[in-house]
This record gives structure tokens, C-alpha cells and sequence, in this order.
């Protein structure tokens, strides 16, 4: 009984999915201002249909409270009013984002005469397996649909009856409009076996866009026949050279620690060069025990500040804590601070302070991450920091879309070559 | 004892992966100068050493012999002078291709005053699986170094001498130049056991590349943790619209079925509209029948040039023959082609002959593949006639990189972030 209802449900996701495909062929075709149609018609119907959406809302709350969720997460999940006149006016300031689709990145002429063009088109079907917070069912259906790309969502238990309800709304709102009501799909079922289904619908789904803890991301990655785009963690370092400035470093390695810590571009390790430890440490480090967070630093840190503060284990150095918890650590040079950094971190975003151009270079060069900051706080790595507009989620993989992941992230291109009855010799 | 010898083989790809890892380092930061420098002087090692790799070859070659391997395979493992110096001038020619590393891909001012800037880098280490052609050992070396990437190759076993005589030279070549060594690896080990170690190591390989048949791609899409370029067949088609130039459309699909019919971008099925079906089947088939082609025809194509003909069977439709062999079918309309190009192609490589402008622009934007074509044979698709130089393959996948994979598609990009101290708000 148990296996024919897997089968059932299993068959359910690849028939949402060869329709998916479908529509998103139509899709890819459409005008700009078609889509701007769309997603102006999804936020009216946000805004309308607010009653329900909280009605609904309140089932997740109370079973939340029933679990005992904790306060934070509740919060999360909350659908007021306020919130629901966001998630429309991401729709509508999504809408007023450039089209990327059918942008020409590169065009060029062979000695034969072939024209060739490099021309920006969707990917087709995108698969958004996410947690929790209901309005990245409306951000996610906006941005993409704007990219030209059919989506097929995969929301939390925590928030099933919020993310149906944000769901059929703006599906209903597509009935007027040239979008395939079809282009938008929400998987049913809760448990993770759909999600396996999903994942290898090779033909149907061309990107896999996780958005979570690290659990659910490394289950995606490991799982996925399809491409993901991810990060797994952000343990983000700045580096405090002999020649920054000793203010602007104070200022800057507060705000990456203590600006909002739970997020992944907030700075996890801070390294100091030692010939500037004495001078540096103390000042920001009473900065930082003011405002709450706790240190763990390194011997030399240590020596510097007293026993009050924990030693830094080898574990710190790849732990991304999320929380008001800074590791310390005083390095020799330059190279060790690069070196640092790619033997632990994560690839997300580093930063160095120094007002040695020459020295900021080669830290920007050298460092493998997906971006680097010269005198900058960390949490500038987000979409609309950038100027995307907006995100699905930031990259730190290396290939197709590294960082902030905006409209063009949701693109892949085409060649499009035109003869005049070329043939190869 | 197995179990032991395994494990002692695993660990040498643990140490090999990292040891490339901290090389890429190196050779990310090198000038590219320094880069031909050696792509130089290995071009000259090869030429000097070739009476060596001659006769490490005659053994792989006697190998082949006595395993009674097909002429074509044996053609391909043979090296003679005049194949060495081939390889050699493939590395003297990307000595000559822009250096793609360092390129500013977009910079652009926020108004909060920091510098944001798109910057091409390596991967760091790429890892490529292949199959007999002994050259294909040098050229990826050449590539992968002059693109800033460590390269850890893995050749078949029907080459195993030929492919280690070409790496020793090449390596022993590197010995007064400035690319670090061990930049440059090959896993000794000729078993699936070594390749599935390899596909593992997501901490130091950043990019894996297949090349060879369908089968060995599939293995290595299956099991590799690390992020895979690859295209598992060239499924091509040619639609020869009612408003085509008929012997345009006749020259075109000769050229891409006849000129090199084992290759991914040959034609494997011709579409024909309905209207100019009796006047162009005839002629055509008449042309390739001529040349040894079989046609297995629909009923239609049947019909105009007789039962002369095979019918095609469903599972023609997605065969990719590589051989002499053609399936034909007549279409009513562009969008019935357009729909059985996306549903029996492989996303590779596809045609339109039209002298209709709009007809043209609406083919290449509605078929899902790589590299599509208005009035020119498929056979284009290749990075030396694309203008990239050379390639290391062809991707139909949608992430990163489409089409041929030149010295570009070797490599990724950082975002760089110049800042006087701005932190976030």
C-alpha cells in the first residue's frame, strides 16, 4: 500500500515536470512586457487576496507553536499584512528589472562569412527546494518567470499551508495572462522522497537552486542527477593588514561581525597582521565583547587580551557560526593570511583593510573566493547590494554563477550562427 | 591484499589532487609570458624526444595488435613524426590565443561608492577522463596551463604508454620554466576504481571533463561529486524549409551528413517540409545514396523515393549512428520541426535552410540547443571554426559553458570590490 502510494506520488512529480517543460518552451517566447503583465496581475492578486493568505498562515502558526518551534522561527514564517504588501512589491520592482533574455553577449564574423551570436537565453525548468520562510515561494516565482524559466517549488512542512495558498493565488492570477498557468509548480508532498524524484528528472528540470541549512543542501548535492547551483556555508575572514587604517578596520570588522551575524556574509574569522595586533586588538575587540559577541582567539590573541577571552580550537577556523562568536587570529604576513583563508574558508567573501593598493591587489588576486573586498565590510555580497535587483541565492561554485545570483544567474546562452550555405571543407 | 593495494592507490590520487591544488595556486598568479615560455618549451621537447614517444607507442600499438583492435582505433593510438609534431604545433598555437585570465568581464559604481568588478580567473584544477588518442594528453596540458588550471589527466589503457612518454617530456619540460611541475599530473592506475576516487576529491578538483564514448561519459555523470562539462551525444538535425533555397539545402545536408560522419556534429536526421518534399527528397537522397548513405525514411519519404528505402523505426529518431546512416522525415509545418528537434534531439547542434528571414530568427529561438544554424551545415560547431583556437569539447549542458569549450571556458570569475571603508546599513 506504502509502495503504491510512492508510485503514485512518484508518477505525480514526473508528469508536474514533462508539464513544466512544456510550458516553459512557450514561455521562453514571450515578450518582455507579457511577463511584466504577469507579475503585475501576481501582485494585485497578493494584495486582494490578503484574508486568506493569513487565514491560511495561521495553520502553519499554530502547528508551530504545537512543535514548540523556536521564537525565531515563527517569526520567519509570519504572513502579516506588511509582509504581504513586500512580497507584491518585490513582484512589481522585479517586473521593472532589465529583461536579460535574448540579450546578444558577443557577436562576431568568421573568414568564411559565418555571422556568429552569443545570445542570452533561459535555462527552461528550475527546481527551488527551499525551508521555512513563505515569501521565497513569490520572490522565486517572480524571478523567474521574469528570466523566461518555468519553476517547480519544493517548500517546507513548517510552511505548507502558506506556501499553497501564496501559491494558487498567483496561479490563479496567470489565467489572464500569456503565461502558461502551467510554468509555475508546487510539489504536494513534504517528504524528502519527492524530492529524491524530483532530482533526477534529468530531462525535464535543467537547475537545482537549493536554499537552506547545510543539511539540506548537502542532501540536494549529493542527490541531484541535475546541476546545482549552491553554498554550502559562508565563513567569511577579514584580514587587518600592518597598513590599514587602524579606524576604518575598527568600523569595518564591527560592522561584517555584529550588522546582522545569523546570515552567511557576516565575518566568522577576523586575521590581524602582528605587527599591528598590540595597537588593533584591544580597541575593536572591547567594540565587540560590548555589543555581545564572544572571542576565541589564537595563542598571540590571547597573550594580547588576556585570559578572559576562550582559545580558538582547530575547529573554529572552518566553523561558521551565525551567531555573535568571532575567531582571532594573529598572522605573520600577507601569505599567511591568503593562505589562511583557502586552507579553511569557504569561498564566499573576503576581506582585506590596507591603504596599500599593491598589497590589496594581490590579496584580490589571490584569494579563491567568489568576492573580495578592498576596504569593505562582507555583507555587501547580496543581489541587490550588487545591483542585481534581487537574488535566488548566492553562488560559491565556480562554475556558471558565482555570488549573488540575480536574473542573469537564471540565464544560460545560445549560439546562433547565420550562413550563407557554408559547408565545412 | 587487494583491499590494501586499493588502498594505497586511493590515497596516491588524495595526494596527487592536493598537490595540484596548492600548484594551481601558484600558477593562477603567473604572468602569461611566463605561461608560453612553457608551452614553448615543451612544444620543443616533444619534437626532440620523438624517437622516444615513438617507440613507447610501438607498445601500445603492439598491444593493440594482438587484442586485435579495429583498423580506426589503431589509427588513432598511432604517433608519428608527423602527428608529433601536430601536438607540438597545437602548443606553439595556444601559446599564441589571448590569454583569457585577468579579463575585467563588467565593473560598475554603486552608489554607496564601492568599485565592483567581474574578473576572469582559473578554475584552479581540472580533472579530464579520456579515451585512446594519445594527443589528446598534450593538447589539455597545453590548454588547462595557458587558462591558469592544474590539469590531472586520466588516459585509456589502450594508450597507456604513449599517453606516460607524452606527460614525462612534458612534465620533464616544465623543470627550468616557471609553471610548478606538479601542475601537471596523470593518474597512473588504469582502472574505473582510480576514476571514481578522482570524481570524489570536490575539495581539491574544481572541474571534470569527459571525452570519449557515450559510456564513459555516463559513468563519469554518475559518480562525480565535482561539477562535469560534458555532452553525451550529437543527436543533429537539418530542417529544410518550404522556403528554402534548394540547392542550398542540397549542398548543406550532403556536407553535414557526408564530409566526417563519425563525428558529434554531423547531421543524424534530415526534416523536410511537405510542400518541397517531392522536388528536394529525390535529388538529395540521390546525392547520398551515391556516397554510401542509408536513409531510413518515414512513410512519407517513403512514399516520394520508393521502398527501396528502410522505414525508420521510433528509436532512429534519437540514434546517434556516427556512420553512414541517415533518417529522414517529412514535416508539415516549422513548428512540427521545431517539436521533434526538442523532443528526439540531444541539444547539440541543429539547422535551418530557409531564405526566410522570420522563419530563420523563429527557429533559432525556439530550439533548446547549443549552437543553432540559419543556412549552414552543423559540422561548424567546433572551437577552432568557432574562432576560439582550439577546445577542449563540446558541452550541451546549460551551466557554464554551451558549445565549444575554448581557453574561456576554462576558466570562472571572482567579483573584486574596491571600498574606502563602506559598511552596510
Amino acid at each position: 500500500m506504502e509502495s503504491m502510494r510512492n508510485q503514485s506520488s512518484n508518477n505525480a512529480i514526473v508528469r508536474m515536470a514533462a508539464k513544466a517543460k512544456a510550458a516553459s518552451m512557450e514561455l521562453s517566447l514571450l515578450s518582455t512586457s507579457a511577463k511584466n503583465i504577469a507579475l503585475h496581475a501576481m501582485a494585485k492578486a497578493l494584495v486582494q487576496r490578503k484574508a486568506y493568505l493569513m487565514k491560511e498562515n495561521r495553520k502553519d502558526l499554530n502547528a508551530a507553536q504545537k512543535h514548540n518551534y523556536s521564537k525565531a522561527l515563527i517569526d520567519r514564517l509570519t504572513l502579516d499584512i506588511k509582509r504581504i504588501k513586500g512580497m507584491a512589491q518585490c513582484l512589481l520592482d522585479t517586473a521593472k528589472l532589465k529583461d536579460p533574455v535574448g540579450e546578444i553577449l558577443n557577436t562576431w564574423k568568421r573568414p568564411n562569412g559565418l555571422v556568429i551570436k552569443k545570445v542570452r537565453v533561459p535555462f527552461g525548468v528550475i527546481g527551488i527546494i527551499y525551508e521555512s520562510r513563505p515569501n521565497v515561494t513569490s520572490d522565486c516565482i517572480g524571478l523567474c518567470l521574469k528570466s523566461g524559466n518555468a519553476v517547480i517549488l519544493k517548500g517546507g512542512k513548517e510552511a505548507f499551508y502558506s506556501n499553497h495558498a501564496i501559491f494558487s493565488v498567483l496561479k490563479s492570477a496567470l489565467k489572464n495572462t500569456k503565461v502558461p498557468v502551467e510554468a509555475v509548480q508546487l510539489v504536494a508532498s513534504t517528504d524528502r522522497q519527492a524530492v529524491n524524484i524530483l532530482l533526477r528528472q534529468t530531462r525535464y528540470v535543467d537547475l537545482i537552486v537549493p536554499r537552506g541549512g547545510e543539511g539540506l543542501i548537502r542532501f540536494v548535492a549529493e542527490h541531484s542527477r541535475i546541476p546545482v547551483v549552491k553554498h554550502y556555508k559562508g565563513v567569511c575572514h577579514t584580514y587587518v593588514s600592518d597598513k590599514a587604517d587602524i579606524d576604518m578596520a575598527r568600523s569595518v570588522c564591527f560592522n561584517a561581525k555584529v550588522q546582522r551575524p545569523g546570515v552567511c556574509n557576516a565575518m566568522e574569522t577576523m586575521l590581524v597582521n602582528r605587527k599591528v595586533a598590540e595597537r588593533f586588538l584591544p580597541p575593536v575587540i572591547g567594540d565587540l565583547r560590548a555589543a555581545g559577541v564572544e572571542i576565541r582567539g589564537c595563542p598571540r590573541t590571547r597573550r594580547i587580551i588576556g585570559a578572559g577571552i576562550k582559545p580558538a580550537t582547530e575547529k573554529d577556523w572552518t566553523e561558521e557560526y551565525l551567531d555573535l562568536i568571532l575567531s582571532v587570529k594573529v598572522v605573520d604576513n600577507l601569505q599567511d593570511a591568503i593562505e589562511h583563508i583557502n586552507t579553511y574558508g569557504s569561498h564566499h567573501s573576503d576581506a582585506i583593510v590596507t591603504k596599500d593598493n599593491k598589497e590589496a591587489g594581490q590579496f584580490l588576486k589571490a584569494v579563491d573566493s567568489a568576492c573580495l573586498y578592498a576596504n569593505a565590510s562582507t555583507r555587501f555580497t547580496d543581489g541587490y547590494e550588487f545591483g542585481f535587483g534581487a537574488e535566488v541565492g548566492i553562488s560559491t561554485d565556480k562554475l556558471h554563477v558565482r555570488g549573488p545570483m540575480g536574473l542573469e544567474g537564471l540565464t544560460t546562452y545560445k549560439y546562433q550562427v547565420y550562413g550563407k550555405g557554408q559547408i565545412r571543407k
